[in-house]
C-alpha cells in the first residue's frame, strides 16, 4: 500500500520567452497536474490524486548553454510532478505542450518504500483530526482546557527509528501546544507545550493509529512574557525612539533584471526557485574584462538542512526536522513585506507550486533581490602624504525566507564587488519547548520561564555548489585542493622559529573529499580549473572559505545519523551527476535505508582529478537556548564564503570608484534641512 | 644613556562640564607639555625634551561613580606624558589646574630600559637619515635608482632577537621600497621592495650605525597592476554603473550625545581616546526598565595587536608588528571623510595627542558614531493564520579606522537592541611584500606579480574587557564560567544517541584561566554577576561568543613569542589592577624580558570566584595573500561577540517597534518620483 508518486513532463516547447532555467510558471504547473490527473484510470482515482511537488526538470548542462548562446530556442525541459493517493505510489513522466496547455504523460513509475514530504494541507488535516478524537479531547479536558479552538498540533515527521516507523504508513507525530484566552492575534501558543500525551497519526487516511495519554504533566502557567507583539499581553509598550531611517536610490538600482536573468556590476546570474530548496541560484559568472565572461558555478542552492535535538525524553528526542526534504524550504517561504523583511529598491520574484491537491498556490514577493551599502570596501592612507583612499562596498542580496513550524530561516545569496559570494542563513523564530514540573531541571535544555525549558539542539544547513570554476559550457576541468598550513619544523632555516607556509592537497577521489573543518590550521578547499592560469602561471581558483562551523553532537550510532549520515563531514566532493541532488536521498521522509544519499554516493569513489566538481558544504551552529532567545529568537547569522584566489590577477574591486564626498551630501542628509511633510506630497 | 619618560599630572580641577573619563582637551595636553618642559633643569634639556606620549591616567572607579552619581564634580584625573630626550628615562607625576592653564611636578621617576613607542616625527627623521646617507645612496645607484625621491624608507621596530636589540639603545631596522616615476599621488610605492640591503638605525642620535649591502636582488619590474586609482598607471578606467545609495534619517538618528556621553536606544556609553589604544568604551550600561540602569563592561578597548610573519628568511623573519604598543593606534588614526568611510547621520569626534616635540596634533573626525540598519532583528510567520510580525535591526556603531605603515585596520564596536555587543576589525590597506629573483618562488608566501611575492602571516587582537556585569559602583561580584557541549554517553537513558548537554565549569583562579577556542565542544566563556538572579533564579550573564580564531603558527620557541606571550592562548582572565593594561607589559619595543605583562601577571594566580573581571580575548586570523588582496586588500572581517545569557528575563528587542510597511514607504522610494534636484534646493 504505498503512495506518492512523481511524473516527469517534458515540455516539447516552451514559451518563447522563458529560458530553460526559469522557474515554472502557474500555467505550466497545471498543466502538468491536469495531465497526470487525465491518466488517472476512473474518476475516482482522479479524484483521488494528491500532489506532493511538480518542479522543473532542469535541462542537462549542454542544453542551458545552447539556451545562452542562442538567446531563446526551443528546448525541452521537463516537470516533475510528484502524485500522492489512488492505490499505489508511481512516477509519471509527461510532457506538456507550452502552446496548446496540452500535456502527455511520457512514463509512469512506482516507487516503493518511501514518503515524500509533508504537506501544509497535511498539517491541517492532522490538527483536525486529532483535535475531534475523543480520547485526545478527554486529555486535555484532564490539563483544564475545553475550548480545542486553542490548542495547536503540529504535525512532525516520525523519522525513522525502527520498523514500526517504516513507509508502509504514511506518518505524524505531532506536538501539542495549547494557548491562553487571548484576543491577541499573534498569541504565542508555543509558550505551553502540552506533554505526556503520546499521538501517531496516520495522515494518509487521517485517522489516530495509537493515542495514550502517559503522563498528567499540568500545563506550564501562562508566561507573562511569552508574547512578542505589544499591549495586554505582553504588558508593555513598544519603545518609542527608533527614528525613521530610509535607503534612498534616486537613480534606481544598479542591477537589470530580465525574466530571471540578473545583472548587477560585473556579476550575471539567473534566479531560480523549488519547492524543496527555495531560491537556486543558477549560472554564476562575472565578466571580467577582455576575458568575458567567466563562469564560476552551475547551480547554488540550500538542498537539506537538520535540526537535531539533544534531550534523549519524549518527545524530543524525536525532533530531527529534515526541512526541506521533510517539509520543503521553497513551499513554507513567506510573502515579503518592503520596508519590514527589506529595505531600499526592491526588485521581488513571485513564486508557484502546486498544493496538494492539484491548485496552484503562488507566493507573491517570495524572492528578494536588492543591493545593500556594505561599509568599507578597501582603504589606503598614505602616511607621507595623508592622502587617502577609499571605497564603499556594495553588495547584491538575494534572499528568501521560510518558516517551518516554529522556527524561521532566511537564506541568503550575497554577491560583492570583490568576486566573494556570501552564502548565509538567518535563524529566529520560536523555540521548541518542553513543559517541567514544578521544582524540575533538565540537563538537556535551559529553563526558560516556569514550568518551561528549551532543549540544547544544532542546526545543520547543506549547501550544494556544482561548480564550474572557468569551466564554458560542456567542459568539466575542475578539481579540489585542501590547503592547511603547517608550522615549519625548527632548524637552521628556521632559526627564529617564526616559519610556517600553506601546504596544498589535491583531494583526488571521493572518498578522500570527505572533510572537516580545522580552524587551528586555517584548512580551507580551493576548487581549481585544471587548464586556465592566472598572470602567475597557477591555476584560477575559488575558494570555499568555511566560517564557524560544528559537527553532531551525537554517538556515531545515533538514529538520526542514519538518515543523516551527510552530517558526519564538513565537506564532500562529488563529481556531477544529475540525479544526485539531494544529501540524504530523494526521500528522507521516514527513510529505512541507512546512510542514503551523499555517503552511498560517494562509495563509488569516483576521480576528482578533473571533472564537473559539485561541493556539498555541510555547517551547523550548536543552539544553546539563553532567556533572550525567547519568546522569538533574534537572528543569528551563520554561513560561509566563495571567494576567488587566483583567479582574477588582482582585486577585481579596484576599479569601484569613490563615493561623493562630504560636503555634497551634507546638506541633503542633515535633518533640519529635510522637509517633514513626505517626499511624495512635494 | 636612557632616554624616554612618562610623567602623571593629576588636575587639581578640570573645566567643570567635563567628566573624568573625557578624553584629553588640546588645552590639557599643552599644560601637561609645558609643566614637564618647565621642570627640565636647563634650557638644552627643555629644548632636549620629546614627548611619546600625555595619557589621562583615568581615575579609579569609585570617582568615576561619584562622578556620575553627581553629575559633575571636582575630580582629579592625571596626564601621563611620556618624554624622550636629555640626558635620562624619567617618569613624571604632575599635576595641571585647569582654571589657571598651570601644572605641578608631583614626582618623577626614571623607568630604565625601555624603549617607548615610535613616533611619526621618527619614521620621517629615519628616512631622511638613510636617504641621506653615502653607501645607502650608492647601493640604491646600484640598483638603478638615482632620484632619492622615489625612496620610501618605512622604519620598523627591530622587535627582540638578542642582546644587540636590547633598549639600551633606540633602533629602528627599516624596510626599503622604491617608487616608479609617476605623477599618480597615490603611487604604489610597496610594489618595488628593495632586498639585499641591511640597515640599522638609532633613531635616537639620527644615525645609521650598521650598513651593508649585502646581496643585489634586482628591483622587481613595475608591475601595471600595483595602481590602485584609475587612469594611465593602473591602464584602467572605474566602473561607471554603481548607482547612488544614500542613507536618510530625516528625524535626525536616535542617538544622543552630551559630551563624551552616548545614549542610544537602552544603551548608554562614553567616549574615550587614547593615543595607543585608539577609542575606548567607558562605563557600558543598558537601561532595562524598572531595574534602570544595569552595567556591563567597565571599559572597552583593543590594547594590543602583533602581525608575525612566517617567512624565515631576512627581513621578513622581525616583521611582527606590535602595532598599538610600538606605534599606536590612536596616533595613527584617520580623518574621517563622511560619505566615503561613513554613510547616513554622522557624529565624529576629534582626537587630541601631543607629538614628538611637545606640540599638540588634532585629528579631526577620528571617531565615528552612527546608526545603521542592519536587516531583520526577529521575525515570526504563524503558519495556521498567514500572519507575520517581523522587526528590523537598528545598530549602532562607534569606529575608528588606523594606518600602520602598509595596513589598515578599522576597529568597530556595534550596540545591538538585542543586547549584544559585536567587536570587530576590519583589515585592508596594503599587502607588505618581498622581491624575488627571476624564476624564484616562495615556500613561505604567495607570488603576486613577476618578481613579487606576499609572505604569509598571521593578525592578532588584544580586546581587553574590563566587565561590571550589573556591578554597582564598588561592587565587584564578577565570576567567568567556561561553557563545553558535551555528548552524552550511551546507554539506557540515551538510547537514541542523540544527547548532549552543556557544561559548566568555572574559572576560579587566573592560571586555570588559559584558554582557547574549541569550535566542536562550541565553548564560550559567561561573565556572571555572584548575587545578581534572572527569573529563573539563575545568575545574571554575559556570553563572549568567538568567532574564527586561530592560534600562532610558530614553534613555542619562537622569538617573538618572548614577548609576545599573551599570544599563546585565546582567552585570559585577570582580576582588575589598574596598572595592568597592556598584555605584552607597557614598553613592548625591543623588550628583553621574557613573557612580560599578562603572561606575569597571571602567575600570580588571583582569585576569580568573585571579583572585577578582566577579559583578555585573543583572536586572530591566518592570512595566506591571494593575488585579489593586490594591490589594495578588499575588507576582511574578523572579531567576536558579547551577548546577555540570563542577564535579562526574555530578549530585549521584543519592544522594538515594526517599521512602516510596503505603501506608506513605496512612493517616497520610488526613484521617479524622487526629484532630480538636491533636496537642499527645495
Ligand atoms: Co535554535
Ligand atoms: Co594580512
Amino acid at each position: 500500500p504505498a503512495k506518492p508518486s512523481s511524473k516527469a513532463i517534458p515540455i516539447v516547447m516552451r514559451a518563447q520567452t522563458s529560458h530553460p532555467l526559469d522557474p515554472l510558471s502557474a500555467a505550466e504547473i497545471l498543466v502538468a497536474v491536469a495531465t497526470v490527473r487525465a491518466a488517472g484510470a476512473t474518476p475516482e482515482v482522479r479524484d483521488g490524486m494528491r500532489f506532493i511537488e511538480v518542479v522543473l526538470l532542469e535541462p542537462e548542462k549542454n542544453v542551458v548553454a545552447l539556451a545562452d548562446a542562442y538567446f531563446f530556442p526551443p528546448f525541452q525541459p521537463s516537470l516533475l510532478p510528484r502524485t500522492k493517493g489512488g492505490p499505489v505510489i508511481l512516477e509519471v513522466h509527461a510532457a506538456t505542450r507550452g502552446g496548446h496547455h496540452r500535456g502527455k504523460v511520457i512514463s509512469s513509475e512506482v516507487v516503493l518504500v518511501v514518503q515524500p514530504s509533508m504537506d501544509a494541507m497535511e498539517y491541517a488535516e492532522c490538527e483536525a483530526a486529532v483535535k475531534s478524537h475523543p480520547p485526545f479531547i478527554e486529555a486535555m479536558r484532564k490539563r483544564g482546557v475545553e475550548d480545542m479552538d486553542l490548542v495547536m498540533v503540529d504535525a512532525w515527521c516520525v523519522g525513522y527509528y525502527s520498523d514500526a516507523d517504516g513507509p508502509n504508513r504514511r506518518l505524524a507525530k505531532p506536538l501539542i501546544f495549547c494557548r491562553t484566552e487571548s484576543d491577541c492575534p499573534m498569541e504565542n501558543g508555543y509558550a505551553r507545550p502540552v506533554e505526556g500525551i503520546h499521538v501517531l497519526v496516520d495522515i494518509r487516511n487521517n485517522v489516530i493509529i495509537e493515542f495514550e495519554d502517559r503522563k498528567l504533566v499540568p500545563l506550564p502557567p501562562a508566561d507573562p512574557l511569552r508574547n512578542y507583539t505589544p499591549g495586554e499581553t505582553r504588558g508593555g509598550i513598544d519603545r518609542s525612539d527608533v527614528k525613521p531611517l530610509q535607503i534612498l536610490q534616486p537613480e534606481g538600482p544598479s542591477f537589470r533584471v530580465n525574466g530571471y536573468f540578473v545583472q548587477w556590476q560585473k556579476w550575471n546570474f539567473r534566479i531560480g526557485f523549488t519547492p524543496r530548496e527555495g531560491l537556486v541560484i543558477h549560472s554564476v559568472a562575472y565578466v571580467d574584462g577582455s576575458r568575458g565572461r567567466r563562469p564560476i558555478a552551475h547551480r547554488l542552492s540550500f538542498v537539506e538542512m537538520v535540526v537535531p535535538y539533544g534531550d534523549p525524553n519524549e518527545p524530543h528526542y524525536r525532533k530531527n526536522a529534515f526541512d526541506a526534504g521533510e517539509d520543503g524550504l521553497g513551499r513554507n517561504a513567506h510573502s515579503l513585506k518592503k520596508g519590514c523583511d527589506c529595505l531600499g529598491y526592491i526588485k521581488y520574484f513571485d513564486a508557484h507550486f502546486t498544493n496538494y491537491t492539484g491548485g496552484v498556490e503562488t507566493i507573491e514577493n517570495c524572492v528578494c533581490l536588492h543591493e545593500e551599502d556594505h561599509g568599507i570596501l578597501w582603504k589606503h592612507q598614505d602616511w607621507r602624504t595623508g592622502l587617502a583612499e577609499a571605497r564603499r562596498s556594495r553588495r547584491l542580496s538575494a534572499s528568501f525566507i521560510c518558516t517551518v513550524a516554529n522556527y524561521e530561516y532566511g537564506f541568503f545569496w550575497h554577491f560583492y564587488q570583490d568576486g566573494k559570494i556570501e552564502a548565509e542563513v538567518k535563524l529566529t523564530g520560536i523555540l521548541s519547548l518542553g513543559a517541567l514540573g514544578p521544582g524540575e531541571s533538565r540537563k538537556y535544555g535551559t529553563t526558560i520561564a516556569p514550568g518551561l525549558y528549551a532543549p540544547v539542539h544544532q542546526h545543520f544547513f547543506v549547501a550544494r555548489m556544482d561548480m564550474a570554476v572557468d569551466c564554458k559550457p560542456n567542459e568539466a576541468f575542475n578539481q579540489v585542493v585542501e590547503v592547511n598550513v603547517k608550522v615549519e619544523e625548527t632548524g637552521l632555516h628556521n632559526i627564529h622559529n617564526n616559519a610556517f607556509y600553506a601546504e596544498e592537497k589535491l583531494l583526488r577521489s571521493e572518498l578522500q573529499a570527505m572533510r572537516d573543518c580545522n580552524p587551528s590550521s586555517a584548512r580551507h578547499w580551493i576548487v581549481r580549473n585544471t587548464r586556465t592560469v592566472n598572470r602567475t602561471g597557477l591555476p584560477a581558483g575559488y575558494k570555499l572559505m568555511p566560517g564557524p562551523n560544528c559537527l553532531p553532537l551525537a554517538g556515531p550510532e545515533a538514529k538520526f545519523l542514519r538518515r543523516a549520515a551527510f552530517l558526519k563531514h564538513n565537506l564532500w566532493v562529488t563529481s556531477y551527476k544529475h540525479d544526485e541532488m539531494y544529501p540524504g536521498g530523494e526521500f528522507p521522509n521516514q527513510n529505512p535505508r541507512i546512510n542514503e544519499g551523499l555517503a552511498t554516493w560517494v562509495k563509488k569513489n569516483r576521480c576528482l582529478e578533473e571533472t564537473n566538481i559539485v561541493l556539498w558544504y555541510v555547517f551547523g551552529v550548536t543552539h544553546i537556548p539563553r532567556l533572550e532567545d525567547w519568546p522569538v529568537m533574534p537572528v543569528e547569522r551563520i554561513g560561509f564564503m566563495l571567494m576567488p584566489h587566483g583567479f582574477f590577477n588582482c582585486s577585481p574591486s579596484v576599479d569601484v570608484p569613490p563615493s561623493p564626498s562630504v560636503a555634497e551630501e551634507e546638506e541633503s542628509v542633515a535633518p533640519k534641512l529635510v522637509p517633514s511633510v513626505p517626499l511624495a506630497k512635494l
